[in-house]
């Protein structure tokens, strides 16, 4: 592991022009250094972490990925603390969506975080600050949260692993809330052997995967039009999946009423928490930002709480199908990376966010991983019921790749 | 105990000017009778109970209070299965305010339930048919439902005792719901020791209670504004609880803040439940009830989220008040029963709901049991963080009265 923090700083510099970064930790190879002269270096001793801007790091400011929400941090959440408790050392404060509400990461203040693969690109978001920053080798580790996709879809466009764990495993305090019904704290890392690592050394994860040498597995259809460049690499996906001891079945489902089940959750719980903002601050909103923010406004108690059941009807759905299969795949979107120009006319939703925001609504853990694909990056999801069986599946996958 | 079924079934059809019965189970006698001829009427053998007729009885109508929601019951509630296993008979199923969406009972299709102690008085409500029934002696167990004082509240303006065990411990299957975040299934009995009878016999109590000599107790201050009537009763009964060796204290609250909240999940949630019934059925309904439907539809999500938040801040604060105090004690209600000419003109929720709805939104146990009052009855209510603490303290409250 490169512990060579100034280095890692310099890069971060250099590349400023992706706008990976809100805050950049000058003190990070200062505090190594007296973690491991005082001797309490532990199993992450030296891990880089970026960490999304709406997750609390004391002495360092947090912007949530809006001004007008700018304010100095005098507590560290607890999932960063303990990250640090094993000497990682946080790098920095990475750019977001303007309140995580959104998914392309095109953010109005701090600018659109650029594709490493292409900058003219977006990373996707909410998370794509982390998500670049671990792409491009700044950092080992990107904290991000998820409501909808925020962490596996930055992970899927700029080519690295991000993994949503189940409802409520890692805590949320001293993350900014956005959907608490819908909202998970995630991790990018560069590959699925990394991240089993940090999450064993973490206390988070088990010390040894289960082995998995065949397995059923659902493709789930009917949910999204991808474009030919995703479906080429994710049925590629699928072949290694099956090489790897995966029996494959094809399931359709009716994800039109979930996804609109999930963002009448979203909006509602979005607009309760930043209602004052949107008093207040409205006009220094990003527009998608406030014209969301509103719609949530304006929705009524009956279509939240309606919401809220077909969140425990698709959430039972999937237990039944996780019964008959181990784990079920998708593309992780299904686009690749937009153009930072065109994004903004674009059914987002649609392209990105339709096969991620199933699993925010169940809870179920889910991962995306590297798809096959020449060019522009493409991500396979895994979803399943059971963590462990879902890391195991995706380490094999990757080693097999 | 009296199981002259067929005489209880006379006194109920003698006194069907009071409007305690949508329907009468004619079979009782001939029921009662078979499970004594099997051998198989157990610790409740006899009992004479009468179901709110949201409750589902297997070959009874069941019609919520509402004409147009009539149908068969094909089951029966786990609530009441329970009470039949023990060789408990149901004589009938009682009136209602319609749909549960009211506290005075006045219901429009099977007319107002009459208080017994003055015919021309509610018996309040919402499980008014079921107080009453157990008033007159035509029932000894009434079972109900309580969305914000439905089982408390007619208890304590006829007379008897009502009891609301805490959120969640009775199983609410078979039973319609109003606002799933605050129904529970409750009980009516003529005295705090029959009531503990039942739950031990049924499985739902402690075969002992603690011995309470000394308790800490708190009055709620600031809630409503009492009659003299009330209010005169009220004291009394606090001084019954001192002289059985209650230490007491006075504590002011801010209940108007709760009552908003728990008004504004009552009413989102009744309208996604009844959204249907508002849209094809609105012209049926009494017009108190299609207004507040109606009031509930036009709440925003925001408006509801936010009462869920202070739903919990209120749950903390009373765990906080339960630390220092064994129990609570305030008025059940702060009006005795209204006219039934009068009461559609009068603020129900200050006079009747304000002290109750507390515990709907806490989920804590409470009761309701008769205060020293001449003329029309007044309930004293006590609520708690532990059960068996309360019932203990009712039932010395009781022998000592």
């Amino acid at each position: 592991m490169n512990t060579d923090l100034s280095k890692r700083l310099e890069e971060a510099k250099r590349r400023a022009d992706l706008n990976y970064f809100i805050y950049l930790n000058e003190n990070a190879p200062a505090e190594l250094e007296a973690v491991k002269r005082a001797g309490r270096c532990g199993a992450l001793c030296g891990l880089v972490v970026a960490v999304k801007d709406n997750i609390e790091v004391a002495g360092m400011p947090i912007t949530n990925g809006a001004p007008y929400m700018r304010r100095m941090a005098d507590r560290t959440a607890p999932v960063v603390r303990r990250l640090i408790a094993e000497g990682a050392v946080v790098i920095g404060k990475t750019n977001m969506h303007e309140l995580a509400l959104g998914a392309t990461n095109i953010n109005p203040h701090y600018g659109p975080t650029r594709n490493p693969h292409d900058p003219s690109r977006i990373t996707g978001g909410s998370s794509g600050g982390s998500a670049g920053a671990v792409a491009i080798g700044v950092a080992d580790l990107g904290v991000g949260t998820d409501t909808g996709g925020s962490v596996r879809i930055p992970a899927a466009l700029c080519g690295v692993v991000g993994y949503k764990p189940p409802y409520g495993k890692i805590p949320t305090e001293g993350v900014l809330p956005l959907a608490q019904s819908l909202d998970h704290v995630g991790f990018i890392t560069r590959t699925v052997k990394e991240l089993v690592h940090i999450l064993s050394a973490a206390g988070w994860g088990p010390a040894e995967l289960p082995q998995m040498k065949r397995f059923r597995f659902a493709v789930l259809m009917g949910v999204a039009e991808n474009t030919k460049h995703v479906d080429k690499a994710f049925w590629k996906a699928v072949s290694v999946l099956e090489s790897i001891g995966g029996i494959r079945d094809e399931v359709f489902i009716d994800a039109g009423k979930y996804g609109a089940a999930r963002a009448a959750i979203l909006l509602s719980e979005a607009a309760a928490n930043y209602y004052h903002y949107l008093r207040s601050a409205a006009e220094h909103m990003g527009r998608d930002v406030a014209a969301l923010l509103s719609a949530g406004a304006a929705l009524p108690a009956v279509a939240y709480i309606t919401a809220k059941r077909v969140k425990e009807e698709a959430t039972r759905f999937f237990e039944s199908l996780f019964k008959k299969y181990d784990v079920v795949v998708t593309p992780t979107t299904a686009a690749e990376a937009l153009a930072i120009e065109e994004a903004g006319k674009l059914d987002v939703r649609g392209r990105l966010l339709a096969y991620t925001e199933l699993f925010n609504l169940t809870g179920h853990p889910a991962i995306s991983v590297p798809a096959p694909a020449s060019d522009l990056p493409v991500g396979l999801q895994i979803a399943a019921r059971d963590e462990d069986v879902l890391l195991s599946i995706a380490k094999a996958y990757e080693e097999a790749l």
